[in-house]
């Protein structure tokens, strides 16, 4: 098992990666000092597969526990289910001391973290990731949300967690298809830091793919550790920093907007990060052979580098791009690939470029 | 114009008192380097009375200003209007580098910090608090939230303002009753934290309430300096400070309860005063002559002292305290005076006693 440290305004945490983590929550706990009630958030599957491992933990360590299922899939992450959760809070007699531990993938963290956030203005929240997504992205950093009927993630908060618990013995249970889609931020980590992570993404594709219990801690651990350090550093989103995160997202967010959300966030980061290289290649920034590379390793992982003509029109791809919440002050700004390990943040693309660039990529 | 500094995790922050600061509200963005759209929160009356002025000076300093108002009464805390804010946002643009001002009471401000922290994430916030109430107590430390269907603040935010701008000329359109009973909050200052506030208002009562201006600028500076320094070392109510500022609300939120909140939420507290001060008498740690001085300096402020025995009984009071979010492991924390200008916490209080002292102070 292995502890990475995170730093926020509010108080440091950790997270904790390895087999078997989440039937040590209790002990966790205990190990905070923590005296009160957990409420565990969960949805259907996590709660099949993973929900009575927690509760035994729990129930070891002497804390009395709640748990609540919301409804399955994106729709959970609504003010509606939002409002049941506190109604439930507050049923069970959840107060200020307690905790809200959210178990399952980055719907039910984001869901539980604000709803945490929120309740009486804040109480304790632990995120038990069960989706590698969820384990190398969503639990760490402290952002939250949930939908509205205009878009997504437009109500939430940063809020830190007290702990984060990533298990990496529940990806065991993970859909194939999820599994792969996951890879793409991995990817993501070994592209805009670490050289060592996409070499090994490169040598162990297979393995990776076959849920080997070493290479899935390896992935977790350093992916964690990249993502840790750059929320550490920039909490809020206010210095830069976090920005690089968002490598394939300006892309990628418009392919999902296109697409009706009906595809893997993972495979619109896979192609967005296509793009982004081809951008990059475009303006002078970077070596032919490195975007080859990159487009090597995503598919050897199984994700998706070409986009469907019949699918994606570029302009209303750039059109939805720039709907997207993280343009400032009515610019996109792009991360784009120097080199392996190495990216830089540009807000000077032509759209005539940007379009170019996604009909290179297959699209009309 | 007197400015006062307050500390929280995420950012210091400024308030800036005194006759005319709401016609500064251009300026003072401008001296935060602050660029970018300004959305008002507000509601029919303070619109009314002082929207105009607001929006010429931003005008003035070149800020595009969007105003918005929400329905009359405590009833805009609610989730549907935090979704029509959200919503109007959305509508006219707003990015998370631009910024809400709240401008009204306590509801507008807290409805208004909570919109703020929670769309996209957390905008700036701007408090211009219209009322006294607002401006000593409920527009400093960053206390936001909306009532649910089963309680008050039952979902919120700690979320610091970037600025509070607290304009005493304001207070001259203040409804009379309404001024009279945001004197409790004043008093609750001097009681404990400054002897020199509670002689000012034992020597000044009638100008206070005839609003001279210079006993208002007095009166909301020395309340908002003692917040101030209480938040500032106290942010999330973790550390215990911060729970004297409930001196008189474990009383006053048992009344304001069995009332249906119909009561001013000063006049609850001047009645909870009198019954703490009464109760720390009865414990053998307040000599009865302080009590006395303070029954009179509510009383000469216009406010109650006395509990109508047809409208309280002592233990439905009792059992509204004991629902309050503010106790602690099912214990109800009291703040106790001990002299003018000092309090003390104490959660060992028989609850037969406070029924006894609720009783003596006119309950049945």
């Amino acid at each position: 098992m292995k502890k990475i440290n995170v730093k926020s305004s509010r108080h440091p945490y950790s997270i904790w990666v390895g087999k078997g983590v989440s039937g040590m929550a209790g002990k966790a706990l205990k190990s905070l000092g923590f005296e009160g009630k957990v409420f565990i958030l969960t949805q259907r599957k996590p709660a099949k597969h993973h929900l009575a491992k927690v509760v035994r933990s729990l129930k070891a360590a002497g804390y009395p526990g709640v748990a609540y299922e919301v409804p399955d899939g994106e729709k959970a992450k609504s003010l509606e289910v939002l409002r049941g959760v506190y109604a439930a809070l507050l049923a069970k007699g959840f107060e200020r001391r307690d905790l809200l531990l959210a178990l399952g993938g980055g719907v039910v963290g984001d869901l539980g973290g604000f709803a945490a956030a929120t309740y009486l203005r804040g109480i304790k929240f632990v995120n038990a990731g069960t989706t590698l997504l969820a384990q190398v992205d969503s639990s760490i950093g402290g952002k939250t949300g949930i939908n509205l009927a205009e878009g997504k993630n437009l109500a939430g908060a940063f809020y830190p967690p007290s702990l984060v618990l990533s298990d990496t013995q529940v990806l065991e249970t993970l859909p194939e298809p999820e599994l792969r889609a996951s890879y793409a931020e991995v990817v993501k980590y070994g592209m805009i830091r670490d050289r060592q992570l996409f070499a090994l993404l490169e040598r162990e594709n297979e393995r990776a793919l076959l849920r080997s219990p070493r290479i899935l801690e390896d992935v977790v651990t350093r992916s964690a550790g990249i993502k840790a350090g750059v929320v550490s550093r920039d909490e809020f989103e206010t210095r830069g920093e976090r920005m690089i995160l968002n490598y394939g997202h300006t892309f990628g967010h418009g392919f999902e907007k296109v697409s009706g959300y009906r595809m893997f966030h993972g495979d619109a980061v896979s192609l967005g990060m296509a793009c982004a290289a081809r951008l990059a290649v475009r303006m002078g920034m970077l070596d032919p052979f490195v975007e080859l590379r990159q487009l090597a390793v995503l598919r050897k992982l199984g994700l998706p580098v070409l986009l469907e003509r019949k699918r994606f029109d570029a302009a209303r791809v750039v059109g939805a791009m720039m709907h997207d919440k993280k343009k400032s002050a009515g610019k996109l700004r792009f991360v784009l690939p120097e080199s392996i390990g190495s990216v830089t943040v540009r807000q000077d693309i032509p759209l005539s470029l940007v379009k170019d660039v996604i009909r290179e990529m297959g699209a009309r």
